[in-house]
């Protein structure tokens, strides 16, 4: 019997040890492996053999508070790997590594340049005759992977934007005068976080006022006028604003503002804030009411206070799927989400072809946005990705998680 | 029979509404007030004679809303009164507008500057022996009025921020690199709040590793060579730093950095960002690491999906007080709170004399303090304002409120 590896590779989700869960607890309890091991810092603890027995996880107390803890676990890593022509050496490396610790399957939890990792490690078994499965299992807040419906991490990433604006809309409009909130939120190149904002608004109530995505580039005077327009209707305005807001010219909103500016300080720093502040320094000096900026930071991507259930679980169900298509025979996959309807909700989980998802973004598609707001379609396909709350569990009052 | 009324004022928390819940609760429930309204925002509302039934909240499960629902319901006002000697004809004002509409009781929620209208409110009535009840109602994330042991929404805000540090620590150090955050926290004269960060420390695992308190200023040089030497012991530090920190001469260390800066940009704005991205500049300078900066923003004084259950009643428990104590022919008073042990933490309702809590301000003391950490004695302390997690309610994923 062969073992299971594991890893877990890019930025941090409030879910993606939920999917490490899932894959740990196949693994424990499927015929088809003898041990189950962590790497730790993915690809790079590959290279230096440093493997973790994942055998405590067999306690089923552990293994759920695993499923509510943020952050990679066994630690992430931002390597991205040489192709096979570039450097054949670490390939060989890797996979005499793999041999000597009897890996026959390795499943990698991670965004886009893990799946890229998946492709290259399953290409070269396959060119060179290895019998050792290659599993992606899905990952990223940005909601950016191809194919997949939807990508665990993006469900709890979304609840947490939305609540936290419907919250500081809340708080934004005590006083009997006229003020913006820019929230700032992630997302480079991707607006499915910032869209997220707009699962707050409800038909008597907006709280997301304003939505400003990447995919449509706007001039900084169309989102003064919005503002100025939505001021003259209601106290408060609260701007959604993707941190990746781009000019007619396709260059990002806050460089393109920056560069009129000094651009370094006295200590020949870059001037510090991004985009939310620029934008923030603009609306008040063109419309000179009380401007604010709060930008959600990695919260967003850690909050496991503020998870979604849908997603915990179905991260969970990523990992699970991932390693239990391997067992079946399968590699070279990213275990994707393939919805079946959106009322009721139902998913299930199918193996995409890793060639057709790896390298490949997935922006938000013109029918899902509408101007400085999104449509009705994007309302209902991201409406379930929310849905529930978990059980968290705490002592005294701070939340518990099992730290490696 | 007379009538109730109630206001809000200051800054929101995550729980004054749980306050003007008990302080409705109270008044509608008694055969001491024939009606019961609120204010809209504070004392300007009595000014505008702006005031709404609160009779709709005899419905429980709205009444329940009202509890879990951040912000001030009624609106708020930065309005501080003027003495008695400045301008006694809006005193006169405000007291015709109370006998116009029959107020028996006036209940402020609110801080320091709302304590301070209790006050001038309650001694211009007894001065003119009119026979209308002033009660404060205390309220502020802060933690900084004198006298009651702790402030309703001290630990709402406390807990967030224990866990925000939590889970951004856990965030932070995923990779295999030294790094480090900087966590802003609001309070600008009284450390309570960044000190609560240190709520998420074990003994074997330190999330908060530096805690930087306004009440001992420091050099920026010990700070960075505190970091220095914890980052040999560990890859990421985690410095939870008070927005108010002061350097030796106590000037704000924001304003005492930036002022070695120069100062204003292009635009002629002062420079954007907090004191939290000048030490993340300072920091990443001399140690040469990759340093980030959160701010956890308003949501600190918002965010009711991480609210603490301890607080979110003994708010409630102010509010209902606050209203009996004038039932009991009290006035000018704050309905505050009095310890009776740590462990089992138990606490009463008191009235304290309304002259010797406003315009006083209560600091950390030295004994909770040691050095860029907090003693066991502020732990012991702030411990049990933290227990619990309320049920919240969510329809579709999103926290439910009661909107005006």
């Amino acid at each position: 019997m062969k073992n299971l590896l594991i890893g877990q590779s890019g930025g941090p989700t409030a879910v993606i040890n939920s999917s490490l869960a899932g894959a740990v607890s196949c693994g424990l309890n499927s015929s088809h492996f003898e041990k189950v091991f962590g790497t730790v810092n993915g690809v790079e603890g590959i290279l230096k053999e440093n493997f973790i027995s994942m055998d405590k996880f067999r306690d089923e107390k552990l293994l759920n508070l695993l499923k509510q803890t943020p952050s990679s676990y066994l630690g992430s890593c931002r390597k991205k790997l040489p192709t096979l022509d570039e450097n054949e050496q670490i390939y060989e490396e890797i996979f005499s590594i793999f041999e000597k610790h009897n890996i026959g399957t390795f499943a990698y939890i991670g965004g886009n340049d893990s799946m890229d990792t998946v492709l290259k490690l399953s290409k070269y078994a396959k060119e060179k005759n290895i019998d050792i499965k290659i599993a992606g299992i899905p990952k990223t807040i940005d909601n950016d992977l191809v194919l997949t419906d939807h990508t665990p991490g993006y469900g709890s990433a979304a609840k947490f934007i939305a609540n936290s604006v419907k919250q500081l809309s809340m708080d934004s409009r005590v006083y009997d005068l006229k003020s913006v909130l820019v929230v700032e939120i992630m997302g480079r190149n991707a607006g499915w976080l910032t869209a997220a904002a707009a699962l707050s608004n409800t038909e008597n109530e907006r709280f997301a006022d304003i939505i400003a995505l990447p995919e449509t580039p706007f001039l900084p005077d169309s989102l003064i006028s919005e503002t100025e327009k939505i001021l003259k209707e209601k106290n408060t305005v609260i701007i959604a604003l993707s941190e990746g807001i781009k000019d007619k010219n396709g260059m990002y909103m806050g460089e393109s503002i920056n560069s009129l500016r000094a651009g370094q300080d006295s200590f020949n720093h870059a001037i510090l804030g991004g985009v939310g502040r620029t934008v923030e320094s603009l609306i008040s000096a063109s419309l000179g009411v009380k401007t604010r900026t709060v930008e959600l930071s990695t919260l967003q991507r850690s909050a496991s206070f503020a998870a979604s259930s849908c997603d915990v679980e179905e991260a969970f169900r990523a990992g699970f799927f991932g390693v239990t298509f391997a067992t079946e025979g399968k590699t070279g996959f990213m275990a994707g989400f393939k919805r079946i309807s959106d009322q009721p909700y139902s998913m299930e989980i199918v193996p995409f072809d890793i060639e057709k998802v790896a390298n490949f973004e997935k922006k938000m598609p013109a029918e899902m946005i509408n101007g400085f707001d999104v449509t009705e379609k994007f309302i209902n396909y991201a409406k379930p990705l929310i849905f529930g709350e978990p059980d968290i569990s705490y002592t005294n009052g701070i939340i518990d998680f099992v730290i490696r």
